[in-house]
């Protein structure tokens, strides 16, 4: 269908999925997004104090998994992955909400991301307050 | 670097990009998510009344657009596309928060989904509750 193309990539102390927090808020590290100088432009605007959702892909994910135990619990019963927050998807496109703490020309100083280091950030978008 | 596979696709009766709302909750309509038989067991798990993330791909947008007139209004100043919801991007990923109104086999019943009729659906998440 459509290629995704990345805008940068995580840089984080963590580097094993197995043992990186599930969840930003559940005591995920700062990290830095370190975005491509190419799409330096589309940055205008982000400031300390925004919350971002950052969408990443999640590459070390597995692509043929429709059905999972929640949070690797495997006395829990399956479910679909749909209905779960699994990086085992058909399209492992990763959903992260953090707080920017600081701008760097092309790098964010970011709080609260659970990704692992290298991962490739594709879309970032300002959390909406309706 | 990856591939985007669809999932399934929106039924709508939004049909034009400039006139469907800008987010969900500015009056868009109830939908289909009509997801590929393939996927169906990724759906199990998902019941009416639970609050979900879309993720589409915005087929309609512009992938070369790094600065845009917020909310499409040419009086206000250009921004970077990462700081607005703009739909024009260099990844175009939708992001919607929708609630299930019925499940019936691969289709979903959806309340307030603002993307167009024949936008592909590329994944589905659990809204967390922390």
């Amino acid at each position: 269908m459509a290629e995704l193309r990345p805008i940068g990539v995580v840089e984080s102390v963590l580097t094993d999925p197995a043992t990186a927090p599930k969840q930003g808020h559940e005591g995920a590290p700062d990290a830095w997004l370190a975005l491509e100088p190419g799409v330096a432009e589309g940055l205008d605007g982000i400031h300390p104090g925004d919350r971002l959702i950052v969408l990443t892909w999640l590459h070390a994910a597995r692509r043929d998994m429709l059905r999972v135990h929640p949070r690797d619990d495997t006395s829990a019963p399956m479910r679909g992955v749909f209905s779960t927050r699994s990086a085992d998807r058909p399209n492992p496109i990763g959903l992260h909400e953090v707080e920017v703490l600081a701008v760097d020309g092309t790098r964010l100083h970011v709080r609260g991301l659970e990704a692992i280091d290298g991962t490739p950030v594709v879309d970032l978008k300002p959390v909406l307050q309706p």
